[in-house]
């Protein structure tokens, strides 16, 4: 312990870590997200934290935030693993799973991944480098029912309500109406339109529309539609609106069955939380049909705190199969870290215990472990004091750890068991094979 | 997807992967391990997947198997995170976290902590470079109760026995036992002897008495004790045999206290699962006092299925305060992927779901996914079939995803809904506001 051996602790940034009792709400909401996930049969599927550097790069687009791995050696160049990167997402790792594995699974394949990504971004305020992720996907083999891409916002509806983050907005779009409305207004680029017109809510429309005209050479009237386009919310009903705005064309007939079918499955759910929304656009090019963007309703300038949509072959760079699939992602650091800064999350107890029974002495300890055991045999979570202290230094340990009950054994022969609730300071005796707690508090 | 864009899966030598079947058992053990630990109190901490290079090296002894984060870019020289590696343990994040959090943890802290580990071990069978490790550790400012060195082998105990692993044993050893009797006998390098007794399981008593005369330069007399104190095994009563056998002194007078304190407070775990065992020596140099190895009754060879010990000043690197430990781990990716190896485990169904409701046609559609919502609204998990496809198909998607019961609702007005038991064919009519299932079959 001479003064030049100690290494001082600091925080990494970008590598967020949690204080007990903020863990202990991180973890309510994992158990929450997979409750809903499972509750609709999705299966759980965790792959490695690396894939093959060829498995990463399959969509040759975002090398900059891979990090690869090396052993640290006495020699730097001898590393051999530098072929292996930390995934930066789950779903490359979800493709290559499916056709590694394409014999052994049944499809459609319905599963949720809960896992750690990491993206060598630039350390700075708010980006995260290491963070969980949690996705659900469905994948079929040829064509995938259209029944999924209401189900999946549904499902995902159910855990944001459930995780109490206050006000959302799931915003529903389909690829095939925005591309079907400008191809059927004579452009010629629309995957160009769609990229800019991702911009929208960044940069706004005067913005996006002169990006249309300078880069993609757009009319005004073209540019007009297309501004037009994006201003559509609401409803099923936004189904005739985009009729009367656009001219036709075969696509934007599907999109538009498609969209409407999505929206009326959907109606059921509180208003306004979720909408069909033009001006989504999603800028990556796999995207072929329903689109998803949710936005928490008190912080529009936060962005996306869950996306995702249908992609018409997910393994095409793994397999030759034809492999469509819907999925979407949680970003779940992103929010909670969020929820945690404002102060919404403040954290629960230092203690899971909900029990912690004294040690009334060195004679008596026996009798406290017994009575400890009894209770966590009766299925509740109990701290037994760890030696035979002072009184009033185990009650001490216990208020500091927010324990919510605290026990007693007998102090003497003939007596009987006590148990006291810290939020009301009742103290009743008990039993520890029949006593049974008042409600715990709930836990933010 | 032209020929030459195809990059074929194959799994990476040492991250294991499983399947969806395997994976559920997986996710139940993660759970019981959990559940085990919380209801003893302790607290979950996860930590990053990374640490500085120079926390990670503060014990500098592992240089080799520290796996470091480069950056992919254009440039390779470029990269500027090589400072950073992921953790190969959970022990040194452990140590970290709590110098860094002194300030906002109440002490004795208890915690435990499930998360993946990295070793960039050259690839070889049986061997990971990612798994998943279970840890428990108690740590306290200044001195630590020797309670815990008891407690933690019973949560360990408890969590091996319902993880349903087959027979084992937890072996308990003393270091101050050992280097109290070796300095007892004239030894004047005790350190020396425990790292070349730690050999033993592996090389032999014979080749273990060689080395020590090689080595050390002990005499056959001493060599003689040492054999014979590695083959004292039992419960408390080895205090008195090993006395016996030993010189005396304070410090093994001490050990020897300790030792019987935990072996007395054990006696109640099943005969022979808990044994004093003066072979253990744990190689590592920070244990000071209990040392624990578990091993697998069946499979001897196996090696270690967890271990742990006492260690006087965990974060001794990184703050100037006294913190002693201790702390035990289950390598549970090790022992989990032995058992699927061996047939043990064989997974359970393909889907979480208890209930499949069925998709009469289009127009009962609405009616099968309320049925649906029903069921979950109650707690179920349930599947509705995506469409309304063929009945026939419908019941073979569900029996290839070996879910329990289907679900049929009313196929015309005024008709019941029925369920089937998959397992014993019994089809009834049933409320969904009401269906209690028979108890789930268990999986393994």
């Amino acid at each position: 312990m001479a003064e030049d051996r100690i290494v001082k602790p600091v925080a990494i940034s970008g590598f967020p870590e949690w204080l007990p009792q903020v863990r202990l709400v991180e973890q309510q909401w994992l158990d929450r997200i997979r409750a809903t996930y499972e509750r609709y049969g999705f299966c759980s599927v965790e792959t490695p934290s690396v894939e093959a550097l060829e498995v990463l790069m399959s969509k040759g687009e975002t090398s900059q935030e891979v990090y690869t791995l090396n052993r640290l050696q006495a020699d730097p160049a001898a590393g051999s693993d530098a072929r292996l990167g930390l995934h930066f997402d789950l779903t490359v790792p979800l493709a290559r799973y499916v056709a590694q594995h394409f014999n052994e699974l049944v499809f459609p394949f319905k599963r949720y991944q809960i896992q750690r990504v990491w993206r060598g971004e630039r350390p700075q305020e708010g980006r995260f480098r290491e963070f969980t992720q949690c996705d659900i996907d469905v994948i079929n083999l040829d064509s995938l029912p259209l029944s999924f891409d209401a189900e999946l916002p549904r499902i995902i509806h159910e855990v944001l309500t459930d995780l109490e983050i206050g006000g959302f907005t799931l915003g529903i779009n389909n690829r095939k109406v925005l591309q079907g409305f400008y191809e059927g207004i004579g452009i010629t680029d629309p995957i160009g339109v769609i990229r800019i017109a991702d911009k929208l809510a960044k940069i706004g429309p005067n913005a996006v529309g002169q990006l249309l005209g300078t880069e993609l050479g757009l009319t005004d009237t073209q540019i007009k539609a297309c501004l037009d386009l994006a201003q559509v919310s609401g409803g099923a009903e936004v189904v005739d609106e985009i009729a009367r705005l656009g001219s036709g064309g075969a696509l934007l007939d599907e999109g538009l069955s498609e969209l409407g079918f999505v929206m009326r499955e959907l109606a059921d759910l509180p208003a306004g939380s979720v909408v069909a929304d033009l001006s989504i656009a999603r800028g990556l090019d796999y995207y072929t049909g329903t689109v998803y963007e949710g936005t928490l309703n008190d912080a529009p300038g936060f962005g996306s705190i869950c996306s995702g949509g249908r992609y018409d072959d997910l393994a095409g760079s793994f397999i030759r199969r034809h492999l469509p699939g819907i999925g979407m992602s949680i970003g779940l650091t992103r929010i909670f870290a969020k929820l945690v800064a404002d102060g919404t999350i403040t954290g629960g107890p230092l203690s899971p215990a909900q029990v912690l029974v004294i040690v009334p002495s060195d004679d008596r300890r026996p009798e406290a472990l017994a009575t400890a055991a009894t209770l966590r045999s009766r299925g509740f979570k109990v701290e037994t004091y760890h030696a035979a202290d002072k009184l009033k230094k185990q009650l001490t340990y216990g208020s500091r750890k927010q324990i919510p009950y605290l026990w007693f054994p007998p102090f003497e022969n003939g007596k009987s068991h006590e148990v006291k609730n810290m939020a009301s300071g009742e103290q009743v005796a008990a039993d520890p094979q029949t006593w049974t707690p008042s409600t715990w508090r709930s836990v933010r």
